[in-house]
């Protein structure tokens, strides 16, 4: 099973009178983030289901990727809201569906959850090694049996400047 | 600084009379890494300097990269072949060349050594948990004071495909 960590667009600043999971991508976030998805397109990549973060960048972010034709299906999962655990999304979201092996799951969110997602399937712990960009994504082959966590295997970590 | 490690493409079988460090790039394999130079050149990457393992393959994958005008400057490096140990490259090679803060290096070598160097340099330690594919590559990042080992980071890992 392979998973795709992607991190969502350029978004607005940080201001008071905007709660921080009503933030929206910016004109150029939106754009890049097309780029981002067309190019992910075009190099052949469809993934069985976009699991996103309810907060609106990354629903937006997904929403891109669902209308570049990367997957039919797509979901919230509270479980990819800042903080979230992935103890959490692998033991209640992922192992009860029982995917296929050759399953591709798009995790689009927020950092630096990603990215120590990312380290604790490849090494089991947070090392703060992997720099992953807005719009950047990380791609992790699962193990066919046995934990994920320690197990796993990186084979694509990419900004979207080499995306675009 | 900056350091990409680049796989060697794709070489010939190993066969009885030929000697391992003798073997050609195939013409698939020369094909595909001119391609991923051109991508890598287009996508406005260069190189201060190119570092090849002595073997043939390793130094037809820098010869490809020095002709599609990745950089200007190349040389042959014991240290990245088979086997070599990134301490003595970077205490021998690396140290001793005092390079300015923003010089970016590719080094072109061999498996499995390449992402064991890149997981010394971002983990301290070789955890096996990267993949790295023929005329593929590994940015990272080392850190501006004190030792690289376990202080750098990877910003990019590409397998070849994904640069076609």
């Amino acid at each position: 099973m392979e998973i795709y960590l992607i991190r969502h667009g350029i978004a607005e600043e940080r201001q008071p009178e905007i709660k921080d999971e009503e933030r929206s991508l910016t004109k150029e976030g939106r754009q890049k983030t097309e780029k981002v998805a067309q190019r992910i397109k075009k190099l052949g990549l469809e993934f069985n289901i976009i699991v996103t973060s309810p907060l609106v960048r990354a629903r937006q972010t997904a929403e891109i990727l669902v209308a570049a034709e990367l997957s039919n299906a797509w979901e919230e999962s509270t479980h990819l809201a800042p903080n979230g655990n992935i103890d959490s999304w692998l033991n209640y979201w992922l192992t009860p569906k029982n995917y296929p092996q050759n399953t591709q799951i798009a995790l689009v969110g927020h950092e630096p959850d990603l990215s120590s997602w990312a380290e604790i399937l490849l090494l089991g712990e947070v090392k703060h090694s992997l720099v992953l960009k807005k719009a950047g994504m990380i791609g992790i082959k699962l193990p066919e049996i046995g934990s994920p966590l320690g197990n796993s295997q990186m084979f694509w970590l990419t900004p979207p400047k080499y995306l675009l």
